[in-house]
């Protein structure tokens, strides 16, 4: 039986679970995959034992070049994250002809068009099931199981902290704070967790989605792109009662022969299988003209569902690696789709949410009504609780389908009245 | 670029749906794949237009054998359905070195192991993504993204007439036959829809997830099924009020050594995911011990679902076409799992929601779960609501868990009671 070697370089938590699955499930995956897969180096700073896992001594090692230069490994796993150093070790992997696997969709989002390019020229493979979804297997279905359709949405819960907090805001009622502590608490959310929170990691996943499903090759910073901050539960409270969860979606839709690419809180109704997609799991929604809607659902982070994914892909190389280097067909994931670029997001149509806080007295429904009206937005549902005369209210409203440039204008003038008291919060609905 | 020729057999509705494809998208199919997929020949006794495709003429015949023995084509896709004639084009395509596509799913699960050892043996490979699931990427997602994983449960909605039935007695609460003959005006019940009522769809598609997921070659006869037709209004609504669907379920769950296979409606929770999947839409929970729990969501059958997934075959096949012949692993779907032997029906362990039909009088309730008791069956749940005395009245109630052979021993001896009127239904609660 052909043996296969591989090399991983960084042996953090999603690391560990790829060296514990390498190490004891060898024998299954040569059962299943006719290939004996076989972990020949672990490099990483830290050399201390993991829990879980016994990996014997002359595996380790914290030189990563032992690893990359090593003649008879053929697949090279980056699992450090992070641009650099990893841009770097997966450029000269690739250019010694080495196969890669990583998980690492910032880096793949900035700089994937390097990378894919540069793979494509040596004949090497790319994998990063793990990169989009954790053990959701959305990049294998849609470079494979949905290759004959033109992929029409996407709309994806990418990010297990945003919508673990949005999802105890709306299950607990309580506020975004307290959500964030307690997803901080049980390792959700990082300290840090800005990354996640300003909808930047969804925005990082969402190309890698663009360019699977449509064949477009973007970068984060063509994608508009809005945290959860801005959610409070009144806005929860608000879209319940209305038949909506509010979720953070990243968004792929053709409009067209354009792109519509977005992340953003958004309200979907509650009769939708994505509003059931709670706490820390992940979903991604495709329309497709052939298979219609389908959805696919699961982890989307963690030790061993992101493992499942990195293990995937070495098993998949495992079977071909022959064969790339013969192919004619090098790796390649643009293609020639029906979209051809990115819509601006002023050109966007669509429902919103809005509220805004004001002072109650006579005129102001009448006053930010009319400038809706002027800017040809027309107004679906309003509510206005009965509250002290002269103090704030929540004034909220559901829009009929609307102009994303014209709505940006209409609040700018509304938050500039005398008797709006906070910035307006706007939701886009999502149909 | 390499041309690859494809030959198909039977030119119905999935038929259909695959030319169409194929003649429109090429272009596309080649930009995403890197092959050039050119359908050659379309074999049919019925060579009548098809609604919505102009097929050149010369590709039309009704002569089968100039299809399976011209030396051009690479790849054979069935679509006739059935047992016989397909069985024997599929053996003889795969003797002649072709690679071969289908949707059987009554023929892979009756004649699989034959039909699978014998491509094994002429390097050629069969793609059935169309057989389970439809547009549902269920096979490739089992074969390949899952493929580090021990499968721990497989539950799925495999068929879409059973959930269309199920679903319109839940949502519109209207009878079996009323449900039946709705499914039947719409095209998703067939004239005889007895393969789909009984459960023998579902136990054929449950046998090829078995291969897939747990490495075991099962045949139609070693899967216990049941039909839905002992279902009836009253019991989806006491299943709704105890916070439960009723969902027509083909399992797959490894209990130690041993594989519990069964098709039956089962309550399910109105929390899961699962609960949500309404009429003709199918989905497929999985449980992986890296993935955790997932769920694939979409059309289950329908013309170009059903061509998406056969597409997707001929794409992967088309894509390396040439490596199969050279490719020391052969075709090979079984492999060495942890799981050894389907577990015996009167086996299993699990809790019921039991409907019988009772003449109101004093005793009843005494005498019926005086006999659950001497079977170890105790009862969590029970409800009788008031009617005439006299008169035959629903007595419905929920189990703790209890052994199926002591369960049906109970039963027995219940129907044969004097105040019972009728075969009491009992129907098995999956967790």
């Amino acid at each position: 039986m052909k043996t296969v070697n591989v090399g991983l370089i960084g042996f953090g938590t999603v690391g560990t679970g790829v060296v514990k699955t390498l190490l004891s499930k060898r024998r299954s995956l040569e059962s299943r995959s006719g290939v004996s897969i076989n972990l020949a180096k672990i490099a990483d700073l830290n050399l201390r034992p993991r829990i879980g896992v016994r990996v014997p001594k002359k595996l380790l090692t914290r030189n990563v070049d032992s690893v990359i230069k090593n003649r008879n490994i053929d697949i090279v796993v980056e699992l450090i994250g992070g641009i650099h150093p990893a841009k770097e070790i997966i450029l000269k992997s690739a250019r010694l002809g080495k196969h890669v696997v990583t998980a690492n969709k910032a880096l793949l989002a900035e700089h994937g068009r390097e990378i894919f390019s540069l793979a494509s020229k040596f004949k090497t493979f790319v994998g990063f099931e793990a990169s989009v979804g954790g053990g959701i297997p959305v990049i294998n279905v849609l470079k494979n199981s949905f290759v004959a359709n033109d992929i029409e949405v996407i709309h994806g819960i990418l990010n297990g902290t945003t919508n673990f907090i949005l999802s105890k805001m709306s299950e607990e009622k309580c506020a975004f704070n307290e959500a964030l502590r307690d997803a901080q608490k049980r390792g959700i959310a990082e300290k840090n967790p800005k990354l996640d929170i300003s909808g930047a990691d969804s925005c990082h996943k969402l190309c890698l989605l663009a360019l699977l499903g449509f064949g477009l090759s973007v970068k984060p910073k063509d994608i508009y792109t809005e945290g959860i901050e801005k959610v409070s539960p009144i806005d929860i409270e608000y879209a319940k009662n209305w038949g909506y969860a509010v979720k953070s979606l990243a968004i792929a839709k053709k409009v067209g022969s354009k792109l519509d690419l977005r992340v953003h809180p958004a309200l979907i109704s509650l009769k939708k299988i994505l509003a059931s997609v709670k706490y820390e799991d992940n979903a991604i929604f495709i329309r497709g003209n052939m298979t219609g809607e389908a959805l696919l659902y699961g982890k989307g982070a963690g030790e061993l569902p992101t493992a499942s994914a990195v293990v995937s892909d070495i098993v998949e190389i495992a079977k071909n690696v022959d064969d790339f280097k013969k192919s004619k067909n090098p790796f390649k994931l643009e293609f020639a789709g029906s979209v051809k670029k990115v819509r601006k997001m002023h050109d966007l149509t669509t429902r919103y949410y809005v509220r805004f806080s004001v002072i109650d007295k006579p005129g102001v429904l009448a006053g930010i009504s009319g400038i809706l009206a002027q800017n040809g937005i027309s107004i679906s549902t309003v509510s206005q609780k009965e509250r002290k005369r002269g103090q704030p209210v929540p004034l909220v409203m559901l829009t009929h389908e609307a102009n994303e440039g014209s709505m940006q204008k209409a609040l700018d003038r509304i938050d500039k009245l005398s008797y709006v008291t906070e910035k307006s919060v706007e939701i886009r609905i999502e149909q």
